[in-house]
């Protein structure tokens, strides 16, 4: 609830991009250097002196608010064009969930169509992550720890392959067989079982926020066990972490382009303390979006 | 020494690549199934019927002697070229230690100029890795445990930076600064305070062999310690294993083009023992190879 999408009420004189009554989101940073390797090549994401969009400090010593304003002063660097007919409170979670599995899909070539993705995890993450999947015509596999979301992950998200990651056999069935895999799990969990599933070549994204990774080599390189070479696909894990202004606006525009809206369920400010309590229960389906505006009539 | 060079005997009459009197080597594998997906894509190192060039047991059940014998039979997909003038016994080296090196470097296209190398290790792998990164004009960056490497590091190698890795204030000062590291590394090591210098996107290709890969996640992706959220830039493990025969072919004409030789030393088949006990004390430069020819007059 970092990140947010309203109306432009007033602009600087300076200002090119933008005019009073455009629709607009910002994303999870509101600043950053504009100077350095990384802000030049459009990765503000990963400038050392970015700013969060909430409960960070800004430039002139502000603590940023995020979503939780009724307004919002920003350089329109880190402000994004949301196109005609794209409605607002779909926009929102775009800029933080959308981003944070576009940027990998994207930078591993995962746009082609007939390639096969698996999602670890169906929250708000994971399901934007199908929903680009399905977009770009990939195969989809989802790996869930919870029988519940089956349902809705092939009737709702319309993928292809819906597996609890518990069972082995299921497991065991997929080995070799994905183009690229990006993990959304909550908490700790091992990344053998994931990696054993890629191709040659293929890609684990991990977009999660693990205490710790740790790998077999066997699943990444070769493992030498007392004299028997044991091989693996070279395989790759990849960080990665939201995303740069300039793919922040491009997501934004395919999601337009291609219809794709992130599943939301729209509240009050005065149910805030409720909602908080449901996401730790992970009773949401798939992002909570706060209407601020009508929030205080 | 599972990897050999020599001169064509026979030829099958099906063969046409090959005549007698060529130059050919032969790289860690003998034989794969040459129809799977990984063989038909030329990664038949990959193929899950490989067959090892050494103490592998090939199709007809003959286990394979590699270099150690005065004749090989193999057929001629797994046979390479060596252009004229490219001496025999600098051949047999680049079929294991170059092609190890050379896969991961031109799958993250490290064979751009002005781009950054990091090289963990300065043995048979670490040195070609330290060859070709000259060759397509990086800047290179040796890690070493011992000291005793510097000068033929610079002097021979040519080499920009020669860091101890033990030395916390010169690795600390190299932070963010590197598009690639190779890991040539032997035994277990840290892997953490290698990526901790890798720039945003960076990559760390893992070509040694280590018991557990253990990564801390602010280093890889996003570490949340207490309410402090620790970014990283998005970097990447990515394992890398020998490489599949329309590389090794382009490897070795490249080699050939530039010029590039392994440092070796050449001895005969009643120095094995000793050599072998040499390697386990890490007294090679860099590989030994084996004159089988001359060891039987």
């Amino acid at each position: 609830m970092r990140l947010l999408a309203g109306i432009v009420t007033e602009v600087g004189s300076d200002v090119k991009a933008f005019k009073i009554g455009d629709h607009v989101g910002v994303g999870t940073y509101v600043n950053s250097c504009q100077d350095c390797e990384n802000c030049n090549n459009f990765l503000e994401n990963h400038c050392s002196r970015n700013v969060y969009t909430f409960n960070g400090i800004d430039r002139d010593g502000t603590v940023t608010k995020g979503g939780y304003s009724t307004h919002i002063v920003v350089h329109e660097r880190y402000c994004f064009k949301i196109p005609d007919g794209y409605p607002l409170e779909k926009a929102a979670p775009l800029l933080c969930a959308g981003i944070t599995v576009y940027t990998p899909m994207m930078r591993h070539n995962m746009n082609q169509p007939g390639k096969s993705l698996g999602v670890i995890g169906l929250g708000g993450l994971g399901h934007m992550a199908v929903k680009f999947g399905k977009a770009f015509g990939l195969k989809v596999t989802v790996f869930s720890t919870s029988e519940s979301k089956r349902d809705e992950a092939i009737n709702l998200l319309g993928v292809e392959n819906f597996v609890i990651s518990s069972n082995t056999q299921q497991m065991e069935s997929l080995k070799n067989s994905l183009d690229f895999i990006v993990d959304t799990a909550a908490g700790d969990h091992p990344f053998d079982p994931y990696l054993a599933l890629l191709k040659v070549g293929g890609v684990m994204a991990v977009v999660c926020f693990p205490s710790e990774i740790k790998v077999h080599p066997a699943n990444l390189n070769l493992w030498i066990k007392s004299f028997e070479l044991i091989f693996s696909g070279a395989r790759t894990l990849a960080g990665s972490l939201t995303g740069g202004t300039k793919d922040i606006q491009e997501m934004v525009n395919f999601c337009a382009a291609k219809r794709i809206y992130p599943e939301i369920e729209i509240i009050k400010m005065d149910y805030i303390n409720e909602a908080l309590k449901r996401l730790v229960d992970r009773d949401v389906k798939y992002r909570f979006v706060i209407d601020i505006e009508n929030s205080f009539k």
